[in-house]
């Protein structure tokens, strides 16, 4: 035990009061990484709940410049240690150092804290809100300490240590609390560490940001119970976020969950006819890049019965079985697709190429895969064939014609995204109209002619959706400053003396950077007193 | 049976298919009033909830025009019938025909109607935003059908039909179910027999607002976990409100409950000390006004020990002692009253006047109550002791000082509101910030030196809180346009041709109304293109 990795808690580095602990796995080799870390007990949790209360406290009176400067600093540390980084996440999660990693994802996960320091500093994100005739004023503010459960599928973009959860709870005034993803604990505690430097070098209460790495689904849940912690960030799985919606409903605390999408994909007669090997290829790539492991990934593909649609699936059958199932990120997600794809098979679903996991020596994989189904066989069985297969698999849907691809559509739970492939010119203009509004309600994203593997970081992007994709359709996980929404309470100041009021709140804007809402207007402005 | 009134389903008044019948009860008398109503079985709720998705549908593709001008016309026939209307529900609630249902309530809901009209065509509620560079563009879209449940205590401006939570679902483009309240049917018939008038003079979908009287529990939680049900409102009892919660969280939709609230005011020592009179003479005032049924009525107060809080609260137990118990709502008003004191006096509090339940011939009435309750005390039994009492009752938490104070005011549960009230000068100024940061998070709305009890209709306003005060602290359900966000999904469109994108989101800002924001600014201006 002497040689378990410490956990992070109150500033401090300190032995884990678990006993259990665990390793990473290189999926590339099967074998362990040396590096043996804990799994917290009860004890770690309410030493760090109590922690992050008490940084609640101290970070209301911080000023927003100090959050802004540790999330710059950060930002900067990630990237002056991009290589060692990637590396370690590499070996960890066996997705490429370069690009994906070192030059895509890093990238996105410093550009993300860097947004997430102006919006800190520039007050926007909160809505601040005047009357000033009646006086009244109101603007989002800090919740107090979140949870933040990262997934395994991206180690830095999503990371809960440097991720877009991370960076929006913090930015908005919030302390965290990481529960690290078990797959790539060396890589959390690489972050962990330059987000300890740069709370160091600038001064943020030290409870701030605290790292546990595992826990027990009951300490877990305990830990969302209490009432210390005030909301919760999860991405992942579907049945371990119902569990944590679950909790927290009980409790009666605001949850953002991100959980399972299958992503629909509608490809129309006129695209097909027009570039159906075109497609073919884009499909392709979207569906077996980083070996298929993207809550966007493009799972359900909605296709009219025709000759070009079976030269398409051919197509793309040909490509899936021509290329080796890239490397997973763990046996878990390996079993669990294995299982996802029987399930899906015998709701009727038959495999056109794959459906087994590769015998490679060590390495973790599974073989690009596709099933196929008809329309009235979905139709027969919708709650099954619709069970995400998370991983480089899809499923092509094939409906003898538009009526039926609604009747499909309308039978779809809430997802991430849904994509409508349409032609160049206008032939499937009308086929379009029958689709969109069906799909619109049951989808957060909405593409056109695009595959919906990217999620930009943009003020306008939505990476949420109606459940069970999420747990709350009006909001967005990714894109600063809307995510911040999430992680601020509303609060009114009802005949506050301007002197007691928030700096934001007040007559004059603090920096003339934050849109606040005065008297219906939306102005970077002064309030203009009636009186003056 | 013959008598009974019709249920408006599907745009037509039609015989309900439940058996059982209830009847209004005149407060003042504890007499019945003629008009039998029904108490929808499933077979009502299914067909409302069947037609409520169609209209669904049709709403969609409906202008806004037509959904604002039935908002017009709906509140120009309520203010024109504002006399009967009156009349009616001061029958029924035991409420003042006037001021205050006639000159305030029934003119502060047609104003809402009016507001929401207007917000409605304007756009600027659903925060359409714009990423010109990567053309993605994201804004807030009808959820679905609403089932609105309005509570007791405001027959017009929190009504089913006509309230806060009807305008703003009906403005954000969803159908809205009405659940009436039990204790004024006559009320909401006359309401909706009025905006009935108004959909068929404008064009509206007819099942757009539809309206049962009443359900049994079994049938309204099946209805709300129905899946052609996109989002419930509902304002009035916590135990009521829980149970809607759970059955909305297990259906994973989203659910805006207001459920209790004690609004604990804290009387600084200054402000005692220098109008201890005055502040005496405006706390009854609010705490006894409509028979003290606010959801904001200030039930909980903190006073720091002296001879002059003692003086205080003589004068308000004489004030309260002076005055017989205004009518009640309701004999489970009364009753639950009852309840809750005896309740609260079990777990220590000390009843200094009132207490009984009136009797008064067939009046239903409880007298103004005042209990009192030593810090140590309510900190022995903190849960038992924040017991809301809906009435005329108040309860005086006496401490010892400031710290005693802040150890109260640390277990006190979510709230809507939260008073400091301070002296002129600025003697209370440290007292002031030693309160205020353990009260605002604890709060939604916080006020100073001014009683909780008015709710302005301003769009700063926030009528929400912590839980359980409402079931998420990020949302108001008063104030338009803000309380409409409550029921939009956020959709988002990448990579949509501008022909294909809703209005509010092309290019050209449709009527020079809508404030959105693109590129980062907030404009009522066009996208302009990089390009031009």
């Amino acid at each position: 035990m002497s040689d378990t990795n410490p956990v992070w808690i109150d500033g401090k580095w300190s032995k884990s009061s678990g006993v259990e602990v665990f390793l990473a796995v290189d999926p590339a080799t099967g074998l362990e990484i040396a590096g043996q870390f804990p799994k917290s007990d009860w004890t770690d949790c309410d030493q760090a709940l109590e922690a992050a209360a008490q940084a609640f406290e101290t970070l209301q009176v911080t000023p927003r410049t100090v959050i802004s400067d540790f999330l710059k600093k950060y930002a900067d540390l990630i990237e002056a240690n991009a290589e060692a980084l990637a590396k370690q996440a590499s070996q960890e999660s066996a997705l490429p150092f370069a690009p994906r990693l070192k030059d895509v994802e890093i990238p996105r996960t410093s550009n993300q804290l860097r947004l997430a320091a102006t919006a800190c500093i520039d007050g926007s994100w909160s809505q601040p809100t005047i009357d000033s005739a009646l006086n009244i004023r109101s603007v989002l503010s800090a919740l107090g300490p979140v949870l933040v459960i990262g997934p395994n599928n991206f180690p830095f973009a999503f990371n809960g240590m440097s991720g877009g959860d991370f960076a929006a709870a913090l930015a908005a005034g919030n302390p965290v609390i990481v529960k690290g993803h078990p797959n790539h604990p060396n890589t959390t505690k690489m972050l962990a560490e330059l987000a300890s430097n740069a709370i160091q070098s600038t001064g943020l209460p030290p409870a701030t940001v605290q790292l546990l790495y595992h826990m027990s689904p009951e300490s877990g849940l305990r830990m969302i119970a209490d009432r210390r912690l005030a909301s919760v960030a999860f991405t992942g799985s579907k049945s371990a976020g119902l569990s944590i919606k679950e909790t927290c409903d009980k409790a009666g605390k605001p949850v953002y969950l991100e959980m399972s999408s299958v992503n629909p994909v509608v490809i129309l007669p006129g695209a097909i006819e027009e570039r159906g090997e075109a497609l073919a290829e884009e499909f392709s790539g979207s569906c077996m890049m980083g070996a298929g492991q993207f809550c966007t990934n493009p799972g359900f593909v909605i296709l009219c019965a025709s000759s070009k649609t079976e030269a398409f699936i051919g197509n793309v059958v040909q490509r899936f079985g021509a290329s080796p199932g890239g490397t997973l990120l763990a046996a878990s997600v390996r079993d669990h697709l294995a299982a996802s794809v029987t399930c899906v098979q015998k709701a009727g679903a038959q495999l056109l190429v794959g459906g087994n996991a590769v015998e490679d020596g060590g390495r973790i994989a599974f073989q690009n895969t596709v099933l196929r189904v008809s329309g009235t066989e979905f139709l027969n069985h919708p709650e099954a064939l619709q069970t995400e297969m998370f991983g480089p698999v899809s499923m092509f849907v094939v409906v003898e014609d538009l009526l039926e691809a609604q009747a499909v559509i309308a039978q779809l739970e809430g997802n991430l995204t849904g994509t409508i492939y349409t032609s160049t010119d206008d032939r499937d203009d009308s086929a379009y109209q029958q689709m969109v509004r069906p799909l619109r309600q049951k989808v957060g994203r909405l593409l056109n002619n695009k595959m919906p593997t990217g999620v930009a970081v943009s003020l306008a992007m939505n990476h949420g959706g109606p459940y069970p994709s999420t747990g709350h359709p009006g909001f967005t996980a990714v894109g600063i400053p809307a995510s911040m929404k999430r992680f601020g309470a509303l609060q009114c100041y009802d005949n506050v003396r301007t002197n007691r009021l928030p700096e934001i709140l007040q007559d004059q804007n603090p920096a003339g950077l934050a849109w606040r809402l005065i008297d219906g207007q939306w102005t970077q402005g002064d309030v203009i007193s009636a009186k003056a």
